[in-house]
């Protein structure tokens, strides 16, 4: 008998807990594992013996039929980089006496490509010093930036949330009988997936958005206007989609850097507004769609929900195998009808690196998506979650602060 | 036999459609009603007589429930203000021809204050030149600050999507280590409805929001930041709902004045973001929902939609019974079980006026909600429309932007 832990990290999906969901209901179902910890703010909770017993929290099936239509991480998070173990090997000692005193055998860890870096140094130290814990990645990211996967957990529900939001915005900007101009910006730093996928509503006859830029096409801020002032010419309400991380000439960014040396960056729906009115003159808005895009789990896509509680499930399959040091991925099998099987790869490979839209998704023009691009994005955004509401609104599973603090 | 006009006009809502399918549903049973002619954007359309026959538009009981499921304003809508007729007769001209050169006997007007204003002067003059139209003025604004009436189509659904927004807001906050501000700015610029009816997540077992801000209540930077202090201390996440029509000392507003002379307001919840920062120094983000508090319509409150197609109705059958200048109002009966009555007033009554918050919905230390105004606002958002989708995003009605122009 072994105990297993578990832990979320980096930031925020609506699909982080369904994969914790599935760590833990598949665990349940092992006779070889006994207690199931949750570690409190990622790998932190790791290093401070700060765990909790889940099966003492989610108790029924209820609960976690909860915990599936709660976004963001229900055990808390962080962003906190392992140094390599030859320079500093202080807190992988810490690690190593929190997992061996609570005798747990496997460690499952949910989080982006960040995360998948602590997967890979963490299995290469057990390795190394003859510990066997096995570390298995569990992705998450609502950029879908993760190399060798398919597709990434989260990524559906932030899409068709956005797409949603992206056609109500449609409706709302053609009211008046003037000319405007609709700037839209949505979260990706180096990666367009997130923006790109807004051109699923081209499916639906709608013609916006009208301009797609994403951060994989050289921005240049005299093509934007001739695009925006060319489709003016067609449209009497322009919707522009545009990634937070396309980069301008005289640098919006903020020039901070996070922990993982990511440049910080915001303001782009901004800083275009002006520049279209300024340039162009006409009524123009921006909108930043927020931390909402990540954590609108009122209108997740249930294929997205239902695959990253199974590839939760299948992490743990894959570390009673034997192996370790692997990140689970999804492989596409066919668009229509749309299968996926489940599989893993080397942590090593995954760690650190981005996955950037392929050419073939962007149009000629460097300006909008293909609708090649269609048959990938749209059976990720396909199915709505039965939601348990409350009083109107959808309940959520949360544990107490006290107990996460 | 009569035709009748109905048109759409202000800021949109999810429910000025559902109101329209209540006009255009009623009048179909009406033997003495033929045609029934859509106005675009707004009184616009009277005026330069650009009118769209909507029997040949709505042609199957789907495009209703489509309609009711399609945010904004599907025939455009418009911010025009009539003249006093005295000063100026002209446009009054212009709206008469129209009106009598398409056999028009009544016309129905959904908007907000501004609007009733139109449906005040257009009925004056219609009886003091003896014109036998009638003129009915159907309610909508998700600020919810009309008189006399209980409460506005549209609120319910924009109180339901902003309070389900920020309590996934407040999952998302929670997650890091590291104590935090988060201020989520609420549209409403003299009433504090929309910022106030974020408190149902109380009657949830939510703590947050732990602050709420109303125009109510006269704003002070030292009250906000010694507020802000004392939850900081009880919480790690401090979650904050301030109306964007909140005044602040050295003045965020940007000093464009609209139409209709009011002060167009922007930039509160940043500007308290920098306060914080500055003043606290801890992690602070500030997030603006923008349109999609008006536009959401994936969660439109069930009763909220139902309410507004009845009260549509209501004003075709007040009409008919010769009734003009009047507005359709809701008569709250009980809060539980929840019961309103439709009713009409005099336009004189309700255009051009605001109505506030009650003070027994506000706490004595005039940062939060009383438990009190749940009563109100709890039955506004309850049920939830069953969406039609198309390609997992919900379908609109929608006339092709040719037909607009």
């Amino acid at each position: 008998m072994m105990n297993i832990a578990v832990a979320q990290s980096g930031g925020p999906t609506c699909a982080i807990n369904a994969s914790l969901v599935g760590v833990f209901k598949e665990s349940l179902k092992e006779a070889s594992i006994d207690a199931i910890f949750g570690s409190v703010n990622g790998i932190e909770g790791i290093i401070q013996n700060h765990m909790i017993n889940l099966k003492s929290m989610i108790l029924t099936n209820d609960d976690m039929e909860l915990l599936k239509q709660t976004p963001s991480t229900v055990l808390g998070s962080c962003r906190y980089k392992l140094p390599d173990w030859q320079e500093d090997e202080e807190v992988y000692r810490k690690i190593t006496d929190t997992l061996k005193q609570r005798n747990i055998g496997a460690f499952f860890y949910i989080g982006g490509n960040d995360s998948m870096d602590t997967v890979n140094k963490l299995s290469e130290y057990f390795k190394n010093t003859g510990l066997d814990i096995k570390v298995i990645g569990i992705p998450k990211t609502i950029d879908n930036d993760l190399c060798i996967t398919d597709h990434t957990p989260g990524f559906g529900s932030a899409a068709k949330y956005v797409a949603t939001t992206m056609k109500e915005i449609t409706r709302d900007s053609i009211v008046y009988s003037i000319p405007s101009v609709t700037i839209v910006e949505v979260m990706g730093r180096h990666a367009g997936w997130l923006t790109a996928s807004t051109a699923v509503l081209h499916a639906m006859g709608e013609t916006a958005p009208h301009l797609i830029y994403v951060p994989e096409v050289k921005f240049s801020l005299d093509n934007f206007l001739r695009d925006v002032r060319q489709e003016l010419s067609k449209h009497k309400a322009v919707i522009v989609a545009v990634s937070e991380g396309i980069e301008v000439p005289d640098g919006v960014q903020s020039g901070l850097v996070d922990n993982f040396g990511h440049k910080y960056l915001s303001g782009i729906g901004k800083y275009l507004e002006d520049v279209v009115r300024n340039e162009i003159g006409c009524k123009v808005r921006s909108i930043e769609l927020n931390v909402m895009q990540r954590c609108s789990s009122h209108l997740g896509s249930r294929t997205d929900i239902e695959e990253s509680e199974s590839i939760g499930a299948a992490g743990v399959r894959c570390a009673l195998n034997g192996q370790t040091g692997r990140v689970m991925v999804f492989r596409r099998i066919s668009d229509m009808p749309y299968t996926v099987s489940i599989d893993s790869a080397d942590a090593g490979k995954i760690a650190n690196q981005e996955k950037f839209l392929p050419k073939k998704f962007i149009n000629s023009a460097g300006n909008n998506i293909t609708d090649q691009a269609l048959e990938y994005f749209l059976p990720l955004i396909q199915g709505e979650l039965n939601l348990v509401m409350e009083h109107g609104i959808p309940k959520h599973f949360a544990i107490h602060e006290s107990v996460l603090k």
